[in-house]
């Protein structure tokens, strides 16, 4: 937005290569808003004013801009400037975008960091994928569980440049391992010779490093925390995770069930970034599968063929039941598959979601199958259509059918997601037009079986 | 989780009133642990166990509580216990239980508050339901622009109490507006005689007491912080957000996406705390317009009852062709739902995002017409089914209507949003069960249309 507001400016100052004057723009403004100019610039005209910028800003800046326009700044700058600036950026971030890139392009950019740099990040990269490990900075301080007050004071002294974590210091035994932690601000306020030990929090919160993401996003929810320490098997202290990276995990875990509910492969870029082709190669799969799933709703019909041509008002309704069970499902399947994830719903409550569904289908039915009834009845009797004498056996078929096919798609919607817990599958995978497909087949034989009962010997 | 294991243990001690030995155990976990173990107990054995817990760990309990337990535990404890915990639990988990109360209970509460905490309870309240005023703490300690940091540090030595937001010192001018703000780990290591005014972060980051909370999840994720404080419009400093709320707001609206994505009202509570009647009545309405939408597919498809009844093979495929359409929809429109709420897609990419689902549409719809004209050709070639001579011709109706089905499903999928952002409403509302029936009832007459312009003259 603010990008949008000085571009004209700040282009027509690049045109002029008025450096001095950029940089005096630019620094006015917080890391955070000089990215969100950034992105709206070429390559190019990133990495010049990049290299304009303060050092310390310059690593904020580039922290704050998304991976793509990372990795096309970097391949805009000098190896000397590349190298500045991978080892003045935290942890975190570098490992947020090395993971990004093909092997090779990692190598190289490895080598350009400081053999104390390259150890971190080396480091961090050996945690798997999606690990904790990964979102970990080793930017902590520590301090030694036989410390006083006033010894703590000399190590932050000599510690000022790590800026990320010093709220909470953490206390460490003689081999390393968490005892526990003190606030900043207990430590201020207390006597220089007291004992770390008298300050400590009591909360013995740690993460593993091998531990998926999503636990410490549970983690940072449930104790409110902005700041956990990480541990190895040992309870060895490895580093610090901080509740922004974990605000990161949260929101692409909730669009990548957005997605997969839509019945979509998660994308992992933004909607724009993406090419064509890999969005078609996201969605084609699921699609087809769908497709050849529904298929069978083509077998199906062809079983009562007859009865279609003796009956065609059977046909006029069959799109209008079929989409109430596909309705009624995805309602069912959206709402226990975003209470799984957030933990409201486990898998032992299955029989309470059953009953529930059970109840719930039953009366949404019963509110569509009277509209539906009706609609049949006012047709005929207004003369819009005439469905013949046996009107008041059909509108009966259509508000059985409606009754049987929308408490069919709420229990299918409900119990999907938890077999596919059951048996270990993530179950936003089950997405609405999945449970449609299902219920789809399933309505035609409920529609067609209701039709031969209620009108044998009449309408067919 | 702790809970389940302790449980029996624990009622044990409740059964035997042993309230020393159920101290000492539960003293032993940090808050949120308690908490969990208390949602587990009847109200009023966590009514008996609060009371047991040092004061200010109750308060943090009861912080940790959902919401229905704290109303449950309230209502089991004399009035002068809940007076104290209603007195010590911070500002803001106060307001977001005093807003869920009917007014006559809030009223009640408010009666048993200090002079002093009713005022900022009522001062709270005061802000719009949503607003950011509502999440605001004025637990934080503000320090004037001409104080050295020995002065700083005489103020701190006095706030002991003010736990929550110490971390950050925010700056004031004489008329108490805000200037800036300074990290207490900077005025640790400063020398007693620098002036607040040289230790300035120079961030300048304010939120309105009015504005959105959307608005804070916006500059909490842009910022990377974990707190901000918040003015009234004339810059005057009223309190401080904290990240740990924000991380609620965000879920809560993730939460509210996805069901609305489903086609459910928002619940507003977790799925198993809702009731029965509650539930019908977030669906009901939903399904009631999607029912009364859908039934112009009847209205549609009793215009074509003599092509059906002629060639009823044309019914056949009917279901299959519309769920296509309702499938590449809701993909379309989840995958441009999450994008706008995560403002990776804006109101003005409307036409990129039309061009690239008018291609993207085309490409899935070919693949599709291609399985789906190879699957009549299959049946009739290997006899599972006789469509008559003219099945090259069915064949290329089902591939012809799938391809201009899929685009037109996608296409309404993705503008659909758009559409409803630019009459500002909530663009999550366009549910993909909406999209299916729009997209239904056009299919239709897509189908029909072209069977009427192959086939005429031959199978009709």
């Amino acid at each position: 937005m603010i990008g949008n507001l000085l571009m004209p400016e700040l282009a027509e100052l690049i045109r002029q290569r008025d450096f001095n004057g950029l940089r005096e723009i630019l620094c006015g403004f917080p890391p955070a808003d000089i990215a969100e100019i950034f992105v709206d610039l070429k390559p190019d005209d990133e990495a010049v004013l990049l290299r304009l910028l303060p050092r310390d800003v310059a690593a904020e800046v580039f922290e704050h801009l998304p991976i793509e326009d990372q990795e096309k700044t970097l391949q805009a700058l000098a190896n000397e400037h590349v190298a500045q600036i991978l080892n003045d950026i935290s942890p975190d971030d570098r490992t947020r975008l090395l993971e990004e890139l093909p092997a090779a392009a990692t190598q190289k950019l490895l080598n350009l960091l400081s053999p104390e740099e390259r150890k971190v990040a080396t480091e961090l990269l050996g945690y798997p994928k999606n690990s904790i490990g990964r979102r970990m900075t080793p930017h902590y301080v520590a301090v030694q569980q036989n410390w006083t007050v006033s010894e703590v004071f000399a190590e932050l002294r000599k510690l000022e440049h790590k800026r990320d974590a010093m709220n909470q210091l953490y206390v460490v035994d003689a081999k390393g391992r968490l005892v526990d932690f003190v606030r900043l601000r207990n430590i201020v306020v207390a006597l220089p010779q007291t004992s770390v030990l008298e300050l400590l929090e009591n909360q013995r919160l740690s993460l593993r490093a091998t531990d998926d993401q999503e636990t410490a996003v549970e983690t940072f929810k449930k104790y409110g925390v902005t700041m956990v320490p990480v541990v190895d098997s040992n309870d060895v202290l490895l580093g610090v995770v901080t509740v922004d990276d974990i605000l990161d995990v949260a929101e692409r875990e909730a669009t990548e069930d957005i997605q997969k509910l839509g019945g979509v492969q998660a994308l992992d870029a933004p909607y724009l970034k993406t090419t064509l082709w890999a969005m078609v190669r996201k969605r084609a799969p699921w699609l087809t599968i769908l497709f050849i799933g529904e298929m069978l709703t083509s077998v199906t019909m062809q079983n009562y063929g007859g009865e279609i041509k003796n009956a065609v008002a059977l046909s006029f309704f069959m799109p209008l039941i079929l989409s109430c069970g596909g309705n009624s499902g995805s309602q069912a399947t959206s709402l226990i598959i975003r209470a799984m994830a957030v933990r409201d719903v486990l898998l032992a409550d299955w029989w309470r979601v059953f009953r529930r569904e059970l109840a719930g289908g039953f009366l949404l039915g019963v509110i569509l199958a009277v509209i539906g009834a009706i609609r049949v009845c006012m047709w005929q009797w207004f003369h819009f259509w005439d469905y013949g004498p046996h009107y008041p056996l059909l509108a009966a078929v259509i508000g059985i059918s409606l009754v049987g096919v929308v408490l069919w798609g709420s229990l299918a919607g409900a119990m999907l997601p938890f077999i596919l817990r059951m048996v270990r599958l993530d179950p936003a995978v089950c997405s609405a037009p999945f449970v449609a497909t299902l219920v789809d087949v399933t309505g035609l034989v409920i529609y067609f079986n209701v039709a031969l009962w209620f009108l044998r010997g009449n309408m067919l």
